[in-house]
């Protein structure tokens, strides 16, 4: 291999593949030790366990001890880690900081890997049956928490703190997100999950999801070209809702000439190997139409949803998550300037002041969601109205893709960070709150 | 992000953006739908699946449609794909073909991670009690069939060929290998598996994988020096031992630690995140101590192999290496010049000579190690020398670690990979004449 920075550098290239793959391996040990001490923690404190990745990513990251540090961040990585890596490939420090900024792109491509392999499983584990059985509530439900705090996220940050129309959008369009897998996971501890409750909120997440990404697709493509202009947004709209459409009715009807395709594969790795295939369609698809290619695999999980091979794909998709997810989260928290939230510092106040409003909004905005349904039947309607809370990994998959596409401020990004951790981390202690716990469990999370 | 390219180029860094995830997603689609359609013809005439991988690589490769085209290679991405991605993403060809060379590093860490899960499964399944049950002739087969076409192969270059020390070794190298893999698959179907015969194979390719995988952490430490010298020899030898001792030890000793470890996680993904450390912690330490990282990944294999979650370990890494192996398979092909084994070339006689007496060596050195063993018993040893000769996998992992390290001549990679083709291809074939099958089923393969 010609590696641009040897030439520069003058070292050999046998030291410069040892620097890169300890640089590399020594990347996912940092992160997968960190994340999973802290989120063996948080499970004990039954609390989902993708806080775990966030924190333990703020930890060793651009704002804590500097071991994994995204180039974009502005920061180095910590001296002690630069000096073991480079007496153990006999290079100097610096040498060893150029080859880790120069390799970062690989570890961002795996964390790639993770949000599409995430993002597919959620939809492989979409049950669009459920939804159908609670449909009017559900998508009352969905629309209200969608459009509630959307619009009054974006018209209170251009109102109030005068942030620019496209931040703005963007920070609104990431309070819309509801995270099926912690709504489902709690309310299956407390065993309310096959109540009319548990089943309205499920079905409105799952809509959520698809409201949500179809937001975010239409979004980054319109604030891909630096402004708003009122024909492409039309015709992306367009795009996003036929895709998804198309994405619908495949899920009903593709789903068999997928399983016959499979059957008639005789070599090893057959479900795996057709199931990723499917999936880079989808994200090649959406991308060439324009939309986020995220939206791909979102809509390829849903088509395979129906497929009868549908376990066995989540078994094969389920360590693919566990791993490259969690780089995914990890390095989300990593990019993360904490210190524009320093309550100490007179020039944060604005930015804290923002912070405590989304996360006022982002509250208020789902709850009142509960409100939003006819029903004969009583139903718990502050308990469904919780249920709508977290953002969880959906959230955060907004606010990654917004600091990928370099539209957000410092502080507009870690205010948007507290509003999932704080979304995240409140609705199971509420929620356990309002209903009496029957029969306590271990608390479970996707990621 | 801030991409360097997009300085270069100028073009806005959602274009750029766009422009990468097709090229990503692109590069997927293409290497899995070729490699699985020619797999599929393979299977169905009772050949080994990695030889597919391997046609796909050439096929798509610098020596075929310039669809994935190493950077190294010298060759440049097809007209007609730049052209279509161009014009999907709206940038030049030329543009686009330079996104191409700078993403091309993500694809090669995805490769490297199916390296590392290959040979970690490679350990995993390792049944360390089989070769204790065959030791004695197992252990004279694996030191007779690595030392006989090292040696042979080794001088035979630098005598005959003049070809210089260093890649004179390497290649010797490349030719110890034995995939356990594709042997395990025939003798399985020919229901000999359980025969003596059977068991010595699978013992000494056992053995054989250890000795190759120290030979080649060795060989390509040493010739990252740039040239041979007694004393890190010896240092390198002696670490390769210790690791590998060590590694023996902890596979009986330090199951029981793991299982416990793993038991007191609550978090989901445990065992999956659990076995990735010990993975990632055994790449680090060889790589530490100047060994190859390959090694620790075998080692961690060895190491869990005991571990009472080995089932579960096992089912995680399963589609692990279905994908990313696959990928690293057709990352060779991809990379090879076939145009330097054209015969109507007369510049390439030298080439095929040497193409010719590889192939030669690697047949006879194998076969003649069925005739190393003391046996009271009558066996077939034929049958014995046979199943030692596919290089698979193992040969091809020499292969493609030569390469990245460029101490191969084109020549010689090329000689190299027909002696890997030629030897997987003929095992299968040649042991289903010796042996009458019984009752015949589809061929099976681990990648």
């Amino acid at each position: 291999m010609v590696h641009p920075v040897s030439l520069l550098l003058e070292v050999s290239s046998h030291q410069l593949e040892v620097a890169e793959t300890l640089i590399e391996v020594g990347r996912f040990l940092v992160i997968f030790v960190v994340a999973r001490a802290i989120a063996e923690l948080l499970v004990r404190l039954q609390l989902p366990t993708i806080l775990g990745e966030l924190i333990a990513g703020v930890l060793i990251g651009a704002s804590g001890l500097h071991l994994i540090v995204p180039p974009q961040a502005q920061a180095q990585l910590g001296a002690g880690a630069a000096g073991l890596l480079a007496s153990l490939a006999d290079l100097t420090p610096e040498t060893v900081r150029a080859i880790y900024d120069e390799t970062f792109p690989s570890l961002q491509a795996v964390s790639q890997l993770g949000l599409f392999a995430l993002l597919f499983l959620t939809g492989l584990e979409s049950e669009l049956d459920e939804l159908v059985a609670v449909g009017a509530q559900a998508t009352t439900v969905a629309v209200a928490g969608v459009v509630l705090p959307f619009a009054a996220g974006t018209a209170g940050l251009i109102a109030i703190f005068h942030v620019p129309l496209i931040p703005a959008v963007f920070a609104g369009a990431a309070m819309t997100a509801t995270s099926i897998g912690i709504t489902a996971s709690v309310f299956g501890e407390l065993r309310w999950l096959k109540r009319r409750e548990g089943q309205i909120v499920i079905g409105a997440a799952v809509l959520d999801d698809i409201l949500g990404i179809v937001i975010l697709a239409v979004v980054v493509a319109v604030v891909g070209g630096g402004a708003f202009s009122v024909g492409p947004l039309v015709k992306l709209c367009l795009a996003a809702v036929a895709f998804v459409a198309v994405a619908l009715v495949l899920s009903r009807k593709a789903a068999p000439a997928f399983d016959w395709v499979v059957d008639q594969l005789k070599a090893p790795g057959d479900v795996t190997v057709a199931s990723f295939v499917v999936l880079t369609l989808c994200c090649f698809a959406a991308q060439a139409i324009g939309l986020e290619a995220a939206l791909g695999a979102f809509a390829a999980g849903l088509i395979l949803s129906a497929s009868k091979h549908s376990h066995a794909i989540d078994t094969a998709v389920k360590p693919l998550v566990a791993l490259f997810a969690t780089v995914f989260f990890v390095l989300i928290g990593t990019g993360m300037d904490l210190s524009v939230l320093n309550p100490f510092d007179p020039a944060n106040r604005e930015g804290l002041l923002v912070a405590g409003f989304l996360l006022a909004v982002a509250i208020a905005g789902k709850v009142a969601a509960g409100w939003s349904y006819l029903s004969k039947e009583p139903t718990n309607r502050l308990v469904v109205g919780l249920g709508m809370m977290p953002r969880g990994e959906v959230g955060l998959i907004f606010l990654g893709l917004g600091t990928q596409a370099g539209i957000l401020t410092p502080a507009l990004e870690a205010a948007i960070l507290l509003m999932v951790i704080g979304t995240t981390f409140l609705a199971p202690v509420l929620l356990r709150l309002v209903i009496p716990a029957e029969e306590p469990e271990a608390a479970q999370s996707p990621a």
